[in-house]
């Protein structure tokens, strides 16, 4: 992998950059979809490809769960697996099997489903951690060895780090225990990738939660190892504005010859604020996970439910000037229609829209950076 | 509309013709795929065009409830409002409507959910049918008149009389009444039809359940009115042979020089029966239904299950030798896997490959009937 930086705003930390890789070319900063079982929901690959989604985010939780690594390595590998030609990141199944038992800080502070979910948690241990598929019940230990293991027979071109996701609500002590084990499990990642080299780029997944002195440590060590590029993970907080003060502190420790990627975050807003601090890549399931509830996205970064009924006789594309396959071809009367008989065609047909339109946005980001605008 | 045979089988009744509509030929025998709610479940109509679905079934009852045949009219018509530029049949809402009482032959010999459906039928009188919408409780009145007016408004090429649909299990002598007021009920389609002239056909709908005798009255006394074309509904019996016997008795009292529609038979061991009758079209929405449960359709009429385990490890297109999109870019232990994961992809992959297949399997039946080989 190689990353070269084309332009540096000169009115923020904003940068265009293109990261080189076997499979292709990633411009950033761009948007990268999450595929968790191989498949963004409701398209595929080759659809995806055309919609020209230069990365794409699977998850190594899912896929060792089914159909497990071993069957994809047979398949020849994910790409060939999913049949995708362009870039693949891969996560480190770390960040879902501990969001068994923390959730999002939303439903920590409800409190809800906890219980439940942790019941599937057996331990966790300096190794690391060991818990029960939720398919079938099978205990699974989940190691920095194993994820790296498994992330290396899926074969994506950028693999991550496995780390240790602590709670938001965390005393700093226990936070610092925490940190220091995801270091010792991030340093076991990278040794298992350079001692099993194949054709991919690894990530280390930097983090400290809201604490500004743990996340420059982290920053610290972390790019002190040579790691091809530095992911932001662990909690960013209750709010924007929390995540925003940590990249505040976080952005200046990170070199910025190598790229970046913000985990989990991919709604418009969020992304608006974060590229002025140097951010390359962003993941969320967020534009199709709203699509398949109505929501349709705009380049102007705003959004609007086509279930509203005001939609129902507007016989006009969905979205003015629009040119994904969606909008030249429907109304929003019809997808509005659509919906509300609880068509499957709906949810298809406003994913594209979304995933086209996060793909203008980033390419309008690109420009805009280009022009010193941002 | 004009109906052209091109060659009549030397081995049977089977015919290959054509029906010419304004926005299109139908080549015939033909498949016709069921789109309920104005779009074949998990595919777009974009994607039917270009899977070559000559005929389009669409289902007046549904879409006079969601959005109404008022709004589909004020976007221009149900071609404009679902975006399809090539021919469209409705029917009359009849059968949905009654439906809600009889259910399938095989609901009513459990005699499941019959109560609960017809709490929504409120009466059936000489004048129509009212009932309850089971959208949001609205009462409608479907009537002869009031079903070809909403047909109309929808402007398909084909459109169906307003029928009764008796269930399987009926006295003679009810079913005798039953089938005089239908014929009174198409009659009154038909007027209304004629006096209300858009460039469209109308089929009548055969009755007389399995009783061979009324078949024949029935076939009688429809064909003996200037209807364009011959739709044979009602009851087929509980299973294929007593269909089978059924078509035997009525078909010769059909007209030759007119097309002929089989309502809702859709299987491949059905229609390759059906063919050597003279059937010119088939509906159902079977293949996109089984799609959806993974089953996959093959040109020699069989099929076969994805989800079972032995395509887990299937590194090869679904189906040997078939080039739609989805065989062509997928394997079957991929498709398998989006199964297993609960993906919608899964469905509209496996939708795709079956709507193409029937496309297929019906070319080929009107190759062979060209060579006289049926």
């Amino acid at each position: 992998m190689k990353f070269e930086i084309l332009h540096k705003s000169k009115k923020s930390n904003a940068r265009v950059g293109r990261i080189y890789t076997k499979k292709g070319v990633i411009e950033t900063p761009n948007f990268v979809p999450v595929a968790t079982n191989g498949t963004i929901k409701c398209l595929d690959s080759v659809l995806v490809e055309n919609l020209n989604v230069q990365l794409m985010f699977c998850n190594t939780y899912h896929l060792i769960l089914q159909p497990g690594s071993d069957l994809i390595e047979k398949a020849g590998g994910l790409h060939k697996f999913i049949n995708r030609n362009l870039p693949l990141i891969t996560d480190s199944g770390g960040f879902q099997a501990f969001s068994l038992i923390h959730r999002s800080v939303t439903s920590e502070l409800k409190n809800s489903t906890i219980k439940q979910r942790s019941q599937n948690i057996i331990n966790i241990s300096e190794e690391g951690i060991l818990f029960r598929s939720y398919r079938d019940g099978t205990k699974i230990l989940l190691t920095p060895e194993s994820s790296i293991k498994a992330q290396k027979q899926l074969g994506a071109d950028i693999i991550v780090s496995f780390d240790e996701l602590p709670p938001y609500h965390i005393d700093k002590h226990v936070l610092k225990k925490s940190l220091e084990r995801t270091h010792r499990w991030e340093k076991r990642s990278l040794e298992y990738h350079l001692n099993h080299k194949k054709d991919q780029a690894i990530y280390a997944v930097i983090h400290g939660g809201t604490d500004p002195e743990f996340r420059k440590q982290s920053a610290q060590y972390l790019t002190n190892l040579p790691f091809d590029g530095f992911g932001i993970g662990g909690s960013f907080g209750k709010n924007r504005l929390e995540m925003l003060n940590m990249l505040e502190t976080l952005m200046p420790n990170l070199p910025t010859d190598k790229p970046n990627h913000l985990l989990g975050i991919g709604d418009l807003e969020s992304i608006k604020n974060c590229i002025p601090f140097g951010i390359d890549t962003f993941d969320s399931s967020y534009p199709t996970k709203a699509a398949r509830h109505g929501v349709f996205f705009q380049k102007n970064y705003t959004h609007f439910n086509i279930k509203k009924a005001e939609f129902s006789i507007t016989f006009k594309r969905p979205v003015h000037g629009c040119i994904c396959y969606t909008c030249s071809n429907y109304t929003a009367a019809y997808i509005h229609h659509l919906f509300k008989s609880n068509e499957q065609t709906a949810m298809h047909l406003a994913s594209i829209h979304n995933i086209h339109t996060m793909m203008e946005v980033m390419c309008d980001y690109r420009q805009k950076i280009m022009n010193n605008m941002i």
